[in-house]
C-alpha cells in the first residue's frame, strides 16, 4: 500500500482563498476590512521572516498588516503599552506577538495582556479554557491546521480511535481537545507512555507532534490510518554534500519516518508540505473569526471549529 | 479475585483531618482563618442538605462558614451583587454557588462572575485554561478526589493507560488532564467510542463518569486494574419492598457492575462510600488552598496537584 500524500501547501492556499472570498465580503456587505497586528521584538533573522510571509499574505487575501517592530531592549512597559493600544484599536481584529522573545520579556505575562478576542494565535488562558469546556474559542493555529485536513480527508471523525503522541500546550493537548470534539476517541501519549508503538498500532488517526526526528517508523502504523506529521526538525544530510562554508546541509524531517510510514498508511503529511503551511492559512482565518465576531457577523463557514 | 475497595468515606475523612490541621497552623502562625461562602438560591430540599453539610464540614475542620440564601426570584443583579461583594471580601477565600439555579439564571454566567482565586470549585474557564495548560489553578472537587484515590492507592501514576469513560465538562476532561498532568497515558472514551468494552480492558486505571447505571461490567476491566466509580444513579430496588406511599423503594448504584467489576479487578470504590465523600473534603482542601495563596503563603501539601 502507497500512502495518499496530504498536500497541505495546496490546502492552505485553498483555504486562504477561502479567507480572501470571505474578506471581499466582508469589505462589499458591510464595509469591514479585517486587520492583523503583527508584532515583532529585535531583529532575529527568522522571526523577521516569518513575519514578512504573514504581512504578505494577510494582504493578499485582502486584509490590513499593521506591523510593529520594537527595538529588542523595548521595556515591558511599553510592550504592554503598545498591545493595550492594539486592543483598543477597533481596526485590528487580531493581535499576535511573535516568539521568541527576548528573556527580559516572559511570553506568557505577554498572551495574557492581549485581548482573548484578538488572540488570534490561541494562545491566551481564557482561550485554553474555552476549548477545555468546549465553547467558542480562537484556537490555536497548528491544532486547527491539523484538524482541518483531517476533517478534509476523512470527512466525519466520530468514533475513529485517534492517538497523539506528545503533550505539549501548544500542539498535543489542543489537539486531543478538538479531536475530541468530533466525538474520536482520543488517546494522548508521550515520553512516559509503555508500549507506545503499540498504542500507536492502534489508532486510525496518528498525530505526532514530539519533536524528534523521524521517531515514529513505518512498523508502528495501523494500515490504511491517517498520519498527521506535525515535527518540523531539520537534520544534517551528508548525502547533499557540503554548503560553501565547510559545514554539512542539512534537510527537514517530521516526527514520522516518511518513507516506512508512507508504505503502510492510508494517507500521510509530509515534511515539509503537510502542517507547516496551514498554520499561516489558520492565523488568517482565525483574523476573520475574530473580525466577524467583533462585529456580531455569522462566523466564517469552514474556518472555524 | 476479589478487589480492595477503596474507601472514600474513611480517605475523605482523613482529607478533612489534613485540612483541620492547616487551618489550626494557619490561625496559630498566622492569625488567618480560611473562609468559604456558599451561596443558594431558592429552597430546592437536596440542595438545601448539601449546603447545610458542606457548612457542617466548613466549621468542623474550624473554618468560616458563611451561607446566603437568596429567594428563588432573586433577580441577576442581586446576585452578581452579592458575587462581587464576596470577590472582595478578604475573609471570603472560596465562593460556590449552589447548582441548579433558577431557570432565570445562568450557570456559566455565575460562575464568570466568580474571581478565579476563589473559584473553589474549579469551574471558571480561567481555571479550565490553567488546568489545560499545566499552569497551578483550582481543580474542581470531584475530578481532584478521582486524583487524590488513585495517588492515595497506586503511588506513582507514570505510565499507566488510564481510560476515562465520559467526556462532560464537570468530571471526564478535567480528569483526563489531571492524570496526562501525571504522566499516564490517558484515552477518553465516549458514547461514540467503537468497542467501548476493548478499550477499557486495555486500562490499568478505569475512570466511569457516564451517568448511567451499572454500564460497566467485569468482562470490561483488566484483572488486577483499579476502578474508579464517579457513577452516582438512583434506581429502582423492587427487593427492598415498597416505601410506605406504595412506591418502591430505590438505591444508589454506580456507573460501574459493582458485583462484577469487583472480581476482576485490583481495587474499586464502592458507592455510595467512593468518591461522593470526596467532593466535599476536596472542596475544604481547596478553600484552604486558595486561603494560602490569597496569603503569598505555601501550598498545603498533599491537598492540591
Amino acid at each position: 500500500m502507497t500512502a495518499t500524500v496530504i498536500d497541505g501547501k495546496a490546502f492552505a492556499a485553498k483555504v486562504r482563498g477561502q479567507v480572501a472570498e470571505h474578506v471581499a465580503r466582508l469589505k462589499e456587505e458591510h464595509g469591514i476590512t479585517p486587520g492583523l497586528a503583527v508584532v515583532l521584538v529585535g531583529e532575529d533573522p527568522a522571526s523577521q521572516v516569518y513575519v514578512r510571509s504573514k504581512g504578505k499574505m494577510t494582504v493578499e487575501c485582502g486584509m490590513n498588516s499593521y506591523e510593529h517592530k520594537l527595538p529588542i531592549d523595548v521595556s515591558q512597559e511599553e510592550l504592554y503599552a503598545l498591545l493595550a493600544k492594539l486592543n483598543a484599536d477597533p481596526a485590528v481584529h487580531g493581535i499576535l506577538c511573535q516568539f521568541p522573545v527576548p528573556a527580559h520579556l516572559s511570553e506568557t505575562d505577554i498572551v495574557a495582556q492581549i485581548d482573548p478576542a484578538k488572540d488570534v494565535d490561541g494562545l491566551h488562558v481564557i482561550n485554553a479554557g474555552l476549548l477545555a469546556s468546549g465553547q467558542k474559542t480562537l484556537v490555536s493555529c497548528t491544532p486547527l491546521g491539523c484538524l482541518m485536513l483531517l476533517r478534509d480527508h476523512l470527512g466525519s471523525l466520530s468514533g475513529k480511535s485517534a492517538v497523539i503522541v506528545g503533550r505539549s500546550n501548544l500542539v498535543g493537548k489542543p489537539v486531543a481537545q478538538l479531536l475530541l470534539q468530533d466525538s474520536c476517541t482520543v488517546t494522548i501519549a508521550h515520553s512516559r507512555t509503555k508500549d507506545l508503538a503499540d498504542v500507536v498500532r492502534g489508532a486510525d488517526i496518528v498525530v505526532a507532534a514530539v519533536g524528534r526526528p523521524e521517531m515514529v517508523t513505518g512498523d508502528w502504523i495501523k494500515p490504511g490510518a491517517t498520519v498527521i506529521d506535525v515535527g518540523i526538525n531539520r537534520i544534517d544530510a551528508p548525502e547533499k554534500g557540503l554548503k560553501e562554508d565547510g559545514s554539512v546541509k542539512t534537510r527537514l524531517v517530521g516526527d514520522c519516518d516518511y518513507a516506512s510510514c508512507a508504505e503502510v498508511a492510508g494517507a500521510i503529511t509530509p515534511v515539509p508540505g503537510g502542517v507547516g503551511p496551514m498554520t499561516i492559512a489558520c492565523l488568517l482565518a482565525n483574523t476573520v473569526t475574530a473580525c466577524c465576531r467583533a462585529n456580531g457577523l455569522a462566523e466564517p463557514e469552514g474556518l472555524t471549529v
